[in-house]
């Protein structure tokens, strides 16, 4: 049900980061699709099920990717798009979300407003609203990801992902440990929005009253209970990392793999910076997972 | 004999460039591998035939890419690799290729006195010489790319090709022709190193005096009559294009596409820039043949 353009993504090992990271390094990127993210293996499989039942519409709240993999997805199959965002995410995700055929309603808040709102729309409309994270599909989508890396027969130790939600680690996480259960699954979110992280140490939903981090595709605040279920089966470790730690990574892979990624795609690698003694000389994988990024903040953030 | 992970590299629609380009534009992407461009396609298929035939040691001429791809494809069959090069090809290139493990020899001249160099060891140490787009290989690695082309089940109507010494647009071209002899195959190559475009136009070798373009992986000035012969069978036209374009181009496929690519890889979008009238309304393929740039050039040309 997935477009073969968003699956099978390169994967390899990039030796210029290695000599940087103490380890060996190898991508898996998923930034050269048409909607720059992983998000669309996961709307793919929303829209082919609603359009198999004849649905016409469909809403979702989103910090930017996902609601332009949804547009992406419903445009292709004539489904009828919403999208909330928050009316701070990035110009260059917003605009791309309209560009794409959505519609798109901005609230003030943050995410965490744009998902009430969201649920607000879907029950006043009677349309399926897709929940990151908490609806299957979406883990599902994320889960190909994994199959991915387990098909490539690979040799390495641990694989990093982007903690938000949830769905990126729940659904490569669930696929790791049962095909490849060496592997350490590594979840890493930024110091600035640790909520899902400090709730998978608690074993239970912790909240936090703010999130500040330029990774603005992870940066939630209410952890789902269901998906911190998931994730406490299949996270080995969740780690936090300064921003600093950030921006230091997102200029390493520009500068040694030639790699424009999105602030929550440099999160492995600067969990690999925080913690060298932790990888030196294993081998790690990183999932590049999204490269939508407004370009003067990019260009602040890797000094260019 | 080629390692997959050089191959089914990503081909999508650039939405985001087209409202730039006033065309549908899908990018054939040839920088996501451990050398970070299409050379290794051919490079395996000479390493894999080297070692299977006892060799142990090869020789190559290279503006930087070839060099890094034999230095990735020798390392792993065992082979002695020696790559020749000029002095002047970016460090980046350079650094890259002595990191592989090959042994890096330096000539003060341009690439054509690196290709004499190369010539010379191989006669003196009775080694293979590769010579790249004479060496069949070399052309048949970059057909790959075309025979993808070809089985994504193309609506294009147009392939924009960087044109150097001609293997990329002589493999592409004979692959498109055979299997989709409609898409017209357009070489593309800086007004500043024109030697094989005014060799098509004339139908005969033309040589130039010097070479001056920042796309250093296309700035050749010798065409090899062979090529020549192939690429007047396959190609439907040639065009020359001012380096500010070149310029305009990587910019685009940053800001727009997210992509780091070298001078040359941005030949293509620098057609289209220059000739938008050609292209209004029609589908053109990009190849985005390498992404190896020196990080503080990159820069300065893309004005970050």
């Amino acid at each position: 049900m997935i477009d073969p353009v968003f699956l099978d993504t390169p994967l390899y090992r990039c030796e210029a980061l290695e000599s940087r990271l103490g380890c060996a390094v190898s991508v898996k990127l998923e930034t050269a699709n048409p909607v720059r993210s992983f998000k669309a293996r996961g709307t793919e499989l929303v829209a082919s099920l609603l359009a198999g039942s004849g649905q016409q519409a469909v809403v979702c709240a989103s910090a930017g990717n996902l609601g332009q993999a949804l547009a992406w997805s419903g445009r292709g199959r004539g489904l009828d798009v919403t999208v909330v965002a928050s009316r701070r995410a990035p110009a260059a995700k917003l605009d791309r979300i309209r560009a794409l055929g959505a519609r798109l309603e901005l609230v003030d808040g943050d995410f965490e407003m744009a998902r009430e709102r969201a649920a607000a729309i879907a029950r006043r409309d009677g349309v399926r609203l897709v929940e990151d994270s908490l609806d299957i599909e979406t883990c599902e989508g994320a889960a190909t990801i994994g199959l991915e890396l387990v098909e490539a027969a690979p040799s390495f130790d641990a694989v990093l992902i982007a903690l938000g939600g949830g769905a990126l680690a729940t659904g490569i996480g669930h696929v790791i440990k049962a095909l490849a259960p060496g592997v350490e699954v590594i979840c890493v979110q930024p110091q600035g929005a640790p909520a899902m992280t400090l709730s998978w140490r608690e074993r239970r939903v912790v909240t936090t009253g703010s999130a500040d981090t330029i990774a603005d595709g992870v940066a939630g605040r209410f952890p789902i209970p269901a998906v911190l279920d998931d994730l406490l089966l299949v996270a080995d470790d969740a780690v936090l990392v300064r921003e600093e730690s950030i921006t230091a990574g997102m200029r390493l892979l520009l500068d040694h793999a030639g790699l424009v990624v999105e602030p929550s795609a440099a999160l492995g690698v600067a969990a690999v910076l925080e913690d060298r003694d932790r990888f030196a000389g294993r081998h790690v994988v990183t999932v590049v997972c999204g490269g939508n990024v407004d370009m003067d903040a990019y260009r602040r953030w890797t000094g260019g």
